[in-house]
């Protein structure tokens, strides 16, 4: 796949609690450099972001939410506008996964609606944390995630113990969705193959915890890495 | 120590994002049963939780921010007030970690005051992730968490891949509160043995992932359980 186009696809994550100021930097500037798709940040990190990558071709996404999923919709709301009026352009929002596993279609849809009305016409993702969830539950998640308007689904936050994404849980996404809500994947994905991979698959997005390791030596002496 | 006292400064911490509304019952029922201090929930489980121990000698307390901190103060401090005004007596917010790394005392004090003053007089408990912190930076956690008021500092989430508690950085707490605030030691702790250790090293709190464990079958058989 050609560099830059690769590139589009790039949700890169600056996301460990214990990040602070000179990773977010560092990870703006070679977002800048490279013309990486979008930095997703912590929604507290969004005035910095916003700021460091103000004119350049880089979108800053914030996590909602994250990575849990369990505070009250209006909170998640509340935390989505803050990061939009902030200069966020996409929202990562993390699903209320008991609800989900409880079956309580009704509550994760309102969940994630909060969200959607709280930040239209900016794109919300619905973050359904696949490796907690039976194929049922990834099902009505994606279900969910439509009705309430959502634009994407993505499988992880990247820090559940039980693991990150999979292609066989990217293809239950992608099955439940019939083109009708995009899919992320992420967590996980190390290698260019594996990523190039998820995007053969059908899957629009991927969340990177790192970029560098993605190029060959000789994309990084093009784009003056 | 005594079975009641023991049991009374225990916080039974039920906080995995998988588990739903019938691990809830199980352990509020657990709590009223035996007597333990405090429950220790998810934010949009205050409701349930306060419902289910009404009447009972067990608080209800809700996590803020959990588990990572990355969100604005504001954002905290509508967490904090809904679960105070859904039943919660007391709050276990979760510094922002990065801000305390970074060495940012007054970003720090402005995070844990914001939820201080949302939920006054309930106690707030500042969890500052001490897996992730240099001494130096605990010191620093304890100053500004005695500066906003907070009632307790804690030492962990129990969700960090990096650990819980160790009685070394209980101590560091202990040694940099002087008796100015309490300390609740939390993450890890599995045994009775253990657990007896963090109070009589001046821990005045324990969060705990289960409590029968920490009991001999002759206190469960007079308890009941």
């Amino acid at each position: 796949m050609e560099t830059a186009a690769f590139l589009k696809t790039l949700d890169y994550a600056i996301l460990k609690p214990e990040l602070g100021h000179e990773s977010l930097v560092q990870a703006a500037t070679l977002c800048r450099t490279a013309g990486v798709g979008c930095l997703c940040v912590k929604s507290v990190d969004v005035p910095l972001a916003a700021r460091l990558l103000e004119g350049s071709a880089t979108a800053v996404a914030a996590v909602v939410g994250f990575p849990h999923g369990n505070v009250h919709p209006t909170v998640k709301a509340l935390e989505a506008q803050l990061a939009v009026a902030e200069g966020a352009e996409e929202i990562d929002m993390v699903v209320n996964v008991a609800a989900l596993k409880d079956g309580d279609a009704e509550a994760v849809v309102r969940d994630i609606r909060a969200v959607v009305d709280a930040v239209r016409p900016f794109h919300v993702k619905v973050i359904l944390e696949t490796a907690l969830l039976t194929e049922t539950e990834m099902r009505l998640g994606v279900d969910c995630a439509i009705e309430a308007g959502a634009a994407f689904v993505k499988t992880s936050t990247g820090f559940a113990p039980q693991g990150g994404a999979t292609h066989e849980s990217a293809q239950i996404l992608l099955d439940a969705a019939q083109g009708r809500i995009r899919v992320k994947a992420s967590g996980g994905i190390r290698t260019r193959e594996d990523a190039e991979a998820y995007l053969a698959q059908g899957c629009a997005r991927l969340g990177v915890g790192s970029v560098l390791p993605l190029l060959t030596p000789a994309e990084c002496t093009a784009l003056g890495l």
